[in-house]
């Protein structure tokens, strides 16, 4: 895919702090995909199954693992390879190297509405009806796309970009280099009510969310305020589409969360945690630093450190590989239950008959 | 429900291209439940269950399916009837008949913000706050409401409605009568990051949302781009609301997802393919054409066409029946099992003795 | 956490109806969980756990269970008690004393879009680039945030507050004190399409969303109007986030549905149902009053009043709690049953030797 931006291959190993074999004075101007690129692009070629075929490729250069053996041939083809310890990171790099962000020039739209006290950084693009209240203070180089809600209070940080539709309730603190992206919903009301007899009493929320660091918040995604003190998302934190997050939840540093994923109130996650798709989380829990749990699962107790959970209620993965493999079988099983109680019976009926 | 418009039942029998048994000059005004019609309306008898009750409606016009015997009486009652091939259908087209879709006249609100190089079609309904970025191309008749954001070098075709607080990113493809309800999100990113040791870079999302003609898109889905090529919703889908469609999925011709599934990246939905509510599909897998997956699914492999899944992991819809119908009767199942040991234990003591 | 308003022990004791025993002429600045107290918050203790730890609180006045023994410790110790039968309730009572809502003073924002016929009650606060259609009548001190979208027809009570980014479609009916979190759609069409060979035919859908008094709707819920009739959120109902509730679908009074919730169409929900997170019900059914259904079940058939319910598909809850210890026992179990088929097969070959 063609970028306005041209790398020669020498460039890139010293942007890569990688090796280089081949030409060092190539021109690359895009990125694409392995079997889709053309002599003037980068591509990846992560796993060893692309080395039966280095010759569907027409790419200029190559990123490779340094394990690979045999890139001579890719070499000698006329792509010049850079052979790298972590070739998705790499690959991640260069594709941000050639399509750096961009988002419409609104500079400060005369169509935005904004409060009082309002503490603006440097180079701004605010767009047309975005809303901005009292008391509001933004880094440099904030994005903020049309339709946005800033609540009374709120302070973003440096090169924070929040799309369009996004609702960001009073008082939030978000960190610097934060992407929100379209219809998110950050300091809702925390779901709180205490029953008194037939009916519901609220109990008025008076936390906030905090967002911290380089934190990406999917779309549509619901994060709630803390009935008192914070609902926080830790650094480094990504959240995929239709992710809800109660109140008072932590979210620990670098943790993913997978689309439409679900915590309830007061749980703690830990860091470098990864939620698959779908998968919910009872209310009070703690999930340790670096558990990984499956898709869909209902987590409804602890989960220790560095283990991988499944199923619902959740369980440690091997024993529920273990269950669900029998379970599969339990048709078959009854069956040769059945069988063995007609035999012992067959049995128990001789043994009898021998004795009559 | 009385509509504005008028017809006699011979206007309508054309319209359906349909027999009419009964009278061809009675004046219909609208649309009505079985029970719950007027004389002036048309209702729909679409099962079997209906001819027992033919007398409790009194609307002047019904609609039944060509198999139905006896509905002489309800012409002896003064109704027209209409016999149809597929009634569901025909009910369709005469609430659209009665009922076309309206919205308020906003022709091009002064109040909505249009940027450069605006191609816009024929009788536009553009309302207040709507933003449209520079480069987008509109069709004819193509209605906007207010608070949707359209980003750089969208496309959309006729007919179009696209309803309040939806975002439509840049560079997104829209065909021709397309309907998105309120509160989606078309075009954010796709969730890519690649791991650096603890931390996770961004991937870039290069791609686009490409969405075909005669498309339904619920309220608050989220679709996002491709990070290469397209994510792409082939004509005649229709989802519900709630649905998650991530990177670089297609969804192929006329398939329904019901509301809240969850689709993964890279995934492939043929043709005519069913998803129920809270289904799920984990990556780049692929459904056939034609296979329905039941609600709360987990898709873990590929489905065949015309398959039927159900359960999670999803498997074929008749083996998870029968696993669901021991998975029961365990805990008895169990007892049974005690039984057997004890019995085996007794023959085996009882088998000692004799040998003793 | 320090609120703007000032109450002594006394005025407190008033204002729940209770009891006091210590001081009545303390002044009580805010409220505050029980180890996060200073001496002028009131903080509750409303669990046998706080007894033994009555120390750990600097609270100036304390909310305990009329059932606790020995509250005469934390008299002399300082602390103001309101011993009371419902202590939640009371909580409750006293953070909206100190903390009322509160919300930016838009006025009659001239950023605002009103409609012909608007009909509007006194004290509104309608924020900038909110739009509001014609023939709309609201109540008194009604609070409409930005970017809210107010359809034609629609009518609200009295001390609504729709927070930022929502939706509200044509005809929608809401009763007083009802509050809309952000990002919620209320009024979407129903999912009705009638199959015509390969391509479904839209179903226009007729009907409205009425939600009634002291309903609570969380962010991005997403409520469909009626086929025909009225998709009903009866008084008392608070829903979490991201719920989506179907076409003409009933919620009983002061029902409770926690996130992720999904209720298909037609279905009927009783009086004061608790459905829990991710939990989700199949078309057309009944849920009674009082039912209970755990996280992530899925109703599959009519739920008795009173009845609880767990699992996919959901059943009795101790049924279903039964069923899942022995289904996590299954390896051991198939090791049992292999075990008694060896000792069955041996006995049968040993019945054949002795035979032979």
């Amino acid at each position: 895919m063609k970028s306005k931006i041209r790398k020669s291959t020498g460039q890139i190993a010293q942007y890569l702090g990688s090796d280089l074999l081949g030409d060092a004075e190539k021109i690359i101007t895009g990125v694409a995909p392995f079997e889709h690129s053309s002599p003037h692009d980068i591509t990846l070629a992560g796993e060893a199954h692309f080395l039966k075929k280095m010759d569907k490729t027409l790419a200029g250069a190559v990123i490779v693992p340094e394990s690979f053996k045999g890139v001579e041939d890719l070499v000698a083809q006329g792509s010049s390879v850079f052979p790298v310890k972590n070739p998705r990171a790499a690959w991640a790099m260069v594709m941000q190297l050639f399509y750096p962000p961009s988002h419409p020039q609104w500079g400060m739209s005369n169509s935005a509405n904004v409060g009082k006290n309002f503490v603006c950084g440097k180079d701004p693009d605010i767009g047309p009806f975005a809303v901005i209240c009292d008391n509001v203070t933004i880094g440099d180089r904030v994005v903020i796309y049309p339709h946005v809600y800033i609540g009374e209070g709120v302070v973003l940080g440096d090169d924070v970009t929040i799309y369009a539709n996004v609702t960001i309730a009073n008082s939030t603190k978000i960190g610097s280099r934060v992407i929100i992206q379209p219809g998110a919903v950050i300091g809702s009301d925390g779901f709180g009510f205490a029953p008194d007899g037939e009916k519901w009493k609220k109990i008025p929320q008076l936390g906030i969310v905090q967002i911290d660091d380089d934190v990406e918040i999917g779309a549509s995604n619901t994060i709630d305020r803390a009935t008192f003190g914070i609902t926080r998302i830790s650094s480094g934190v990504k959240t995929d589409n239709q992710v809800h997050i109660a109140h008072n939840v932590t979210v620990g540093e670098n943790s993913i969360l997978v689309a439409q994923v679900g915590i309830s109130g007061s749980v703690t996650i830990g860091k470098h945690v990864i939620l698959a798709g779908q998968a919910g989380v009872a209310e009070h829990l703690t999930i340790g630093d670096g558990a990984i749990i499956g898709p869909a699962s209902g987590v409804a107790k602890d989960v220790p450190d560095k283990a991988v959970y499944s199923g619902a209620p959740a369980q440690p993965h091997r024993h529920w590989l273990r269950v669900q493999n029998v379970v599969g079988t339990l048709p078959e099983l009854k069956k040769r239950i059945l069988k063995l109680e007609s035999l012992v019976d067959g049995m128990t009926d001789s043994d009898k008959s021998q004795k009559d």
